[in-house]
């Protein structure tokens, strides 16, 4: 399972590969929540969300002849544009299946970075069985969006630089708020947090009615979600939390979080407004958190991932009439 | 006059005070322009525009007598609420004069900050006479939005970093696109890669109709535009080039390019779905001409100044529907 040597090594691997992202702030930000927050920007990773770390850190530490006969991943989005692009930058081809709902800004990007494009139906088939059995068919080498520890160790170089960037902004006691959906940035982060700063502590955030880590953190075992469509976060809904990633967040992680779609959009809405950077609903619940649970967040400070910023321009559109 | 000493030490003054911006791209603007596009990210500077590292750096330049009775300055609203954010974050009152017309967001965020806004008429009024008068009156120390050898230092350390950020990309040759009013930031920028990165040649880029810089240089002095208002890149629109800026300019700059309203909504639109950052018109037009001027380029790569991203919510959702 990862550790902090692996979360080091990875960092290593990604260096130069994908982008040290800024920490953000704004004063408009810190009257709302009431205490200073810190937005780690991570929807300005390559292909605009945190995924692409854990792709190219799970890519590159393949084998050579693994690696050459090419991957495959299942993903609502972000992890299939991550690892097409990876995949593509490592010059090997990439199969990724998709939901046939995700977003078109999504699935246009995926082909276009050079990979095939697979479609299922969310509701009905399950996404894992179908990227196994293709994986095996084709001799290609699976990146599973979470419950990989390489792709968790890629995760958690996000994790190493928070811990940098809140020490030069002074701060060393604070919660650091991650959007949630299977829990691989969630465990990779907690896990570079406890070895490099164990005064940041780790709280997950999820959209209300699909908040199954929360529900799991709670009662001290992974719980499912009752149904797996109907959000707007649609990019961090996931079943359960991951048979990896939960082991991880029992140890580490305080009490779980959740946000209306409502508050997300209305995050998303500020972030454009007072850290000019664009956010997707998913990505934008921790920042929600940080801005709308004050009671339920300790320190002075607060940290939110910014883990994701594909969204649909019509959506963020009208979430700008409604909410700027 | 400012020179490569005095944007040094503007650098050190603002280190830890401003952001080191970060340089993106996406292979989608590739693409689409037919070379590699890096934009520095100067949007996601505090205040959400380069005018922080200008006031900054004056401010902080000032006598500490001097400074203790306040600042005054006359801007269209980036420079506004930099210099109100600023002289806050000094402990200093600020007084700025905006244009009645400025848009909202920019207004009351100069106001959040703390300053006093006074209105005027842009058509009718004009502000440095204003802002001369109640300097004058008030005791106020004045910040002038381009034409000051220290706001010019200060926007000259994007200047360092983009020539430190280029090297690290590999990129030793290229032009350097700026999105250019008074000229402020493009005199800054074109006075440190002279020092720094000999090989990155600055052009200026403006709205096609208050393209004064490039008619200035076409005719090797300075030219006034026809109008000073009517372009939805009003951040940008400014009477004439700078009495400090424009000499630099011409000893500089390459030819001046312009691009249409239509274009920087359409770069706009491009920035937010694949570099996901929100930028206002005025402050896409570099990204326009990289991409939609390849035949006025040269070179492998291009380098555009994201220059600023405060924008209407609904000028922004609306270009989002046409273009996005």
């Amino acid at each position: 399972m990862t550790d902090i040597a692996m979360i080091t090594a990875a960092a290593a691997r990604l260096k130069g590969r994908a982008r040290v992202t800024p920490m953000l702030s704004s004063p408009f930000l810190d009257a709302i929540a009431g205490r200073r927050v810190l937005v780690k920007a991570e929807s300005l990773q390559h292909t605009g969300s945190f995924k692409y770390r854990g792709a190219w850190s799970a890519i590159s530490a393949l084998a050579p002849g693994a690696r050459a006969g090419g991957v495959i991943a299942f993903s609502s989005g972000n992890h299939a544009q991550a690892v097409a692009l990876a995949a593509a930058r490592h010059g090997v081809p990439a199969v990724i299946v998709m939901p046939a709902d995700a977003p078109d800004i999504k699935l246009e990007a995926t082909r276009a970075h050079g990979a095939e494009v697979l479609l299922y139906d969310r509701d009905r088939e399950d996404r894992d069985a179908i990227g196994e059995a293709l994986a095996r068919e084709r001799g290609l080498a699976l990146i599973r969006p979470f419950d990989d520890p390489q792709v968790i160790a890629g995760q958690g170089t996000a994790g190493l630089e928070i811990a940098a960037q809140a020490r030069d902004e002074g701060v060393t006691a604070a919660e650091v708020l991650v959007c949630c959906g299977g829990g691989g940035l969630a465990a990779g982060i907690a896990l570079a947090l406890e070895a490099r700063a164990p005064g940041l502590r780790l709280r997950t955030v999820e959209p209300e009615g699909f908040d199954d880590t929360a529900r799991s953190l709670a009662v001290g075992q992974p719980v499912r979600n009752d149904r797996l469509s109907g959000s707007v976060c649609d990019a961090i809904v996931t079943p359960e939390p991951g048979k990896l990633t939960f082991p991880v967040l029992r140890r580490l992680a305080g009490p779980g979080l959740a946000v209306s779609d409502d508050e997300a959009l209305r995050a998303m809405a500020l972030a454009f407004a007072r850290l000019q950077i664009v956010l997707e609903p998913g990505g934008a619940v921790a920042l929600a958190a940080a801005l709308f649970r004050p009671d339920r967040i300790a320190g002075d400070a607060v940290i939110a991932i910014a883990s994701g910023g594909n969204v649909d321009p019509v959506l963020f559109g009208a979430a700008l009439l409604r909410f700027a």
